[in-house]
């Protein structure tokens, strides 16, 4: 069972993995590449992974070919499904049971490796299945937060390549989420306004940094990017919880989602990248200073000593150069 | 002029380099190895790095050979030295001019990669040249924090392999040290103590995360390791600043850093890492709540999209495996 522990500084969370218990010498090796060969993702492997959580299915039986979007546990789950959560301290430390729930959404059954290979309206699929998991996940008490997530390329953490994402559960509200929601509430006290809301109004207006504006949704590169070519799609309608988002909206979000990954990649010639999607924790009522949104980071350079120990970025692309090169891709 | 940016969501604060100003075929290429040809940090060397801003020297003048030390600012440097802040707004984003320091620490004339080839008393003059840069950089009231760190292999972001650490001096207090500051500052209004002396207490006790226990410091593997073989090294005498750090206490500093990066690059073979110094802020009192102290963290694992997202780390080793396997070191 892996521990949950908190940082008695910080407050911030650490996941450790006490029965995994890797020794020095598994980290000697280099780092580990994306097999090419059997994938256990691939249509007809069904049996090759957990059993099925749910799918989008053409036809077919459960764990059987005939899906088109696939939902199964992770093989090496961060988090534990069952159990309670075993409040406790141990002096001046706080720890708990690692319960939560780790899921892999395969987002197609052919062996492709990038999401941008799909259409839209199969993109569109995979962002209903992220929403269907996470209001199922919604209703288990124990669980505090869930986060979708992509890894792309050995060096943004996939250690598969055919085209995926995941979702965590966590039985805390993530200090991350909680540090944007405690600035967007300070915002909002002071101001009266969501701080994403004037956010997107003022991208929009100015222009600049914007990599596409939809009638729904924008595609910007923010005003102080943490990495080069750091690229956010935050809605326009306002809403705090991206899991309440209706079916109408979700097709336009698919066609911005490819539309920026399909730049990034042209531009940068298929970068290792990550994406997030951050929305109000589920315990949380809708809200009018929090605004969900997702966060796309392209991983071109390295997080150092200063980044560590500051928080400080350094960001050798202006927003601005970066949405003009995003914004000419295909001219 | 590069330019500070800060994000309206989290305060957090991000250098734009807006005259670099990389383009995207500048990340096509594989990542940045470590030269193995001419090196500019060597003795002989001196006039190809910019002017020499100290040194401790066995003999010869200013940009010459006879230093055991050497100081010079970065030839490529995140901050600019010259001008005001020239503090402003551009709608809801706050910004202002890149100013402060950037300082290389050169620490041995010769051509070697760690820290650890040199005896305890070298390293001892490493550490009063860290003191000697942050007091003087101290004086200059537009300057708010400096951090002293170290890059240790190309996934670390070192860009040379000639043993060396840097300086940023920055205008405004980092977020992660104002993060810690008021999680110390929390603790000690609920508890009456320091936060950092009741850890290093309960370590000191408990035992079983210790590497080194000294008279004067205590390098431990953190309760809540985000990191495989994350060490910190805590003064057991309580200071918020580590520039005020006496010479008569710096001997043992030395040899306690000294002795838990070998025992790192020893079970994990010459891992890359990066270590930091934290302290307390330039214009901060001496106070009872913060304590400053060294983390050292090797660069073994991934931070994916998950960590991104959440702050949640992922720690495969228990930090009690990892002192185990760093107390075994040499036995």
């Amino acid at each position: 069972m892996p521990e949950l522990r908190k940082d008695p500084v910080t407050g911030r969370w650490v996941i450790i993995a006490t029965e995994r218990g890797a020794r020095p010498s598994d980290f000697k090796s280099a780092p580990q590449v994306i097999s090419r060969g059997f994938c256990p993702f691939c249509e007809g492997n069904e049996d090759k992974t957990p059993p099925e959580i749910a799918a989008l299915r053409d036809y077919g039986e459960r764990n059987q070919k005939g899906w088109r979007v696939r939902v199964v546990p992770n093989k090496f789950p961060a988090l534990q499904i069952e159990g309670g959560l075993d409040k406790r301290g141990d002096g001046i430390y706080d720890l708990m049971r690692g319960i939560g729930a780790h899921e892999v959404i395969i987002e197609t059954p052919e062996h492709v490796t990038t999401l941008t290979t799909l259409s839209a309206q199969r993109v569109e699929e995979v962002l209903v299945t992220y929403i269907e998991r996470l209001n199922d996940l919604k209703k288990d008490k124990r669980f505090a937060y869930g986060l979708v997530f992509k890894n792309v390329g050995s060096i943004a953490g996939a250690s598969l390549e055919h085209t995926h994402s995941q979702l965590i559960v966590t039985p805390v509200v993530p200090i991350t989420v909680t540090r944007e929601m405690n600035g967007a509430r300070e915002f909002f006290h002071y101001r009266g306004r969501c701080l994403f809301c004037d956010m997107l109004n003022q991208e929009s207006s100015s222009a600049s940094r914007v990599v596409a504006d939809g009638d729904e949704y924008i595609a910007f590169e923010p005003f102080a990017s943490r990495f080069p070519f750091e690229t956010w799609i935050i809605p326009k309608r306002h809403r705090s919880h991206f899991e309440v988002v209706p079916r109408a909206e979700l097709r336009e979000l698919a066609e911005v989602l490819k539309d920026s990954l399909v730049r990034i990649e042209s531009a940068l010639e298929n970068p290792p990248y990550n994406y997030i999607i951050h929305s109000a924790p589920f315990n949380v009522a809708e809200t009018e200073h929090y605004h969900w949104h997702i966060e796309i980071i392209p991983r071109l350079t390295k997080v150092a000593g200063f980044e560590w120990g500051t928080g400080f970025y350094i960001n050798p692309v202006p927003p601005e150069k970066a949405a003009d090169f995003l914004r000419d891709v295909g001219k």
